[in-house]
C-alpha cells in the first residue's frame, strides 16, 4: 500500500492510498480521514455514485468536518476497477468503469476482469483498514449516494455482522425495477433475476437478513432521477418494503434539492452523526463489558 | 444576464448567472448564494486563485453552510476573460486565461483583449449584483484565495467606499516582489513599477488609502507557496506594512495545511464570520439612521 497525497481538513487528516486489489485485479485507489488522536476511531464508509472516483466526496462534500468534531474516521472507495483494458469497459457512464455497482460480476468478460466490487469494499478494503492507526475497522457504519447509497445498504443487508449502521443519500433502492439496475444487473450477472439478492427491497424482507433500529434516508424532492418519466431511485418501494419487513426507517424528502454535491453536502454531517450515534454507543458498550 | 443553473444547498440558493460584459469583452459567468427570506442580504464577494472559475469555491469550500447561517450573500466571479482568442492566453496557468490578477491591463495585446478584472470585479459586476433581489450591493465585503487574497486585498485599500469588510485566504501579499507578481505586472501593465498600485504592501502604507477595524489573513504553515526556495506570498511583508501603516491585522499560520481548497474550507467559515460581524452592524447602523 502507498501512500499518494496526505491532506490536513478541519481537525483531522486525509490520506489517499493506492494499491494492488486481488478482487479487482488492479491498482485502487481510495481516501481516509483520520480525526487527530484518534486511537480506535470507528469507521464509516462512503460509497460513491456513478461516474465517481474516490475524489469527488474528498473534495465536494466537507464530510470531515463533522467526522473530525464526533471522532468519526471516513474510508472512501473507488467505484470500479480502472484500467484493466476491458473492451468496452469505458464506453457507457452507467455501465463498467465508473459504475461497478458493488456486486460481484458472474459474467464474462467482467468476472475475470475483476468487477468485484462487492468483495473489494465488504472485505478486502476492510481488511486493509484493519491495519490503519487510530481506525477501529471492527466498528463500521456504511453509507453512500445514489450507486453508493444502494451499495451501502445491500452490504449492510448482506453482511450484518460487518457494519453496525446504515444509511443512504439518494439511494437506488430497488434496482431491478429501475434502467440502472436492470443494465448493471443482466450486464454483471446475467439477468435481472439473479440481481435479486443486490436490492434493497428484496433484502429487507428476507427474514435471515440484518435488521438495524433505523435506516436514514435522505431524498432530494428535486432529483432529476427520482422525478420524470424515469425514477430511478424509487424510495417509496424501499419505504414499503422496510413497513412489511418491520425495518424502521426515517425517509426524509427535502424540496428544492436534486441529485448533486449540493444535496449531499447540506445533508452529510446528518448521516455522520446517525453513524456515529450508533457506532460510539457501540464503542461504549464494548467498553462496559470489557 | 442569463441563468445557467440553480442550485440549492443548506438554507439558501446558489444561481449561476453568463452575461456578455463590457470590461471583459467576452461573455462572463459568477455565481451568486443567496439565503432564504434575504431582502437586503450584505454582499461577501470571493475573489479566487490562478487557474480556477467561477466554480472551484462554489463546489469545493462549503460556504453556503455558514453564509445563510449568518444571512449573507456570497459573489464569486470568474479570475479572467475566456475565449477572446488571443494568441498566447492560454500558454501559462500564471498569465492570461485564468490569472487576470484583479488589475486592468495597460499593455497591449492584453488591454484591448479586456484584461480588466479590476473595473470588471469592483464596478461592472458590483452593478450586476445592485439588480439581484434579496441582496444588497451597497453593503459589501472582500475576501479571496492567493492571486484573489491579493485581489481582495488591493480592491479594498483602492475602493474603500465600497468594500467595509476584508480578510483573505493565503493571500499574494507582495505582488511586486515575487515571481507571480512580477510576470503579472510586466505583461500586463509594462513594469513591476507600474504595480505598486496593486501590491496591498504599498497600498496599505499610502495615507489616501481606506483603513479597516482589523483585517483577517489565514495562511497554511505548510502552504508550498509560502515555504521553499520561492516565497509567493510574503505574508510577513504585509505584517510590517501594516504596522508601520498603524493598520491592524490579523494573521493566523495554520500547522499542517496547505495552499489546497482543504485549507480554504476549513477556515472559510470564519471569514465568513468576519464579513457578517462588520457587515450586519453597518446594516445596523443603517437601520438605527433610517
Amino acid at each position: 500500500m502507498k501512500q499518494l497525497a496526505r491532506w490536513r481538513q478541519f481537525g483531522g487528516w486525509w490520506t489517499r492510498y493506492a494499491h494492488d486489489a486481488r478482487s479487482t485485479k488492479c491498482e485502487m485507489t481510495f481516501s481516509v480521514f483520520v480525526p487527530d488522536g484518534a486511537t480506535a476511531a470507528p469507521t464509516l464508509y462512503y460509497l460513491s455514485g456513478l461516474t465517481c472516483t474516490d475524489e469527488n466526496f474528498v473534495h465536494k462534500a466537507g464530510a470531515a468536518r463533522q467526522a473530525s468534531s464526533r471522532g468519526v474516521a471516513l474510508v472512501v472507495p473507488d467505484t470500479s476497477p480502472r484500467g484493466n483494458g476491458l473492451a468496452g469497459e469505458d464506453d457507457a457512464y452507467d455501465f463498467g468503469t465508473g459504475a461497478g455497482f458493488y456486486v460481484d460480476a458472474l459474467q464474462e468478460p467482467w468476472a475475470s476482469a475483476g468487477y468485484k466490487m462487492e468483495s473489494y469494499v465488504a472485505t478486502e478494503l476492510r481488511d486493509l483498514v484493519d491495519g490503519l492507526e487510530g481506525v477501529d475497522a471492527d466498528n463500521a457504519g456504511l453509507t453512500g449516494h445514489s450507486m453508493g447509497g444502494h451499495g451501502a445498504l445491500t452490504l449492510a443487508f448482506k453482511y450484518p455482522d460487518r457494519y453496525a449502521s446504515v444509511s443512504a443519500l439518494a439511494p437506488i433502492c430497488n434496482p431491478t425495477r429501475c434502467p440502472w439496475g436492470v443494465k448493471a444487473f443482466e450486464g454483471y450477472l446475467g439477468s435481472v433475476d439473479a440481481g435479486e439478492d443486490h436490492d434493497a427491497c428484496k433484502l429487507v424482507a428476507k427474514h435471515e437478513t440484518g435488521r438495524f433500529d433505523s435506516i436514514l434516508v435522505d431524498q432530494g424532492a428535486e432529483d432529476q432521477f427520482l422525478v420524470g418519466d424515469i425514477d430511478q431511485l424509487r424510495p417509496e418501494s424501499f419505504r414499503a418494503a422496510c413497513d412489511k419487513a418491520g425495518q424502521n426507517l426515517n425517509l426524509r424528502y427535502h424540496p428544492g434539492f436534486d441529485h448533486s454535491y449540493f444535496f449531499i453536502s447540506t445533508f452529510i454531517d446528518d448521516h455522520v452523526d446517525f453513524a456515529a450515534d450508533r457506532l460510539l454507543n457501540n464503542n461504549n458498550k464494548k467498553h462496559a463489558a470489557s
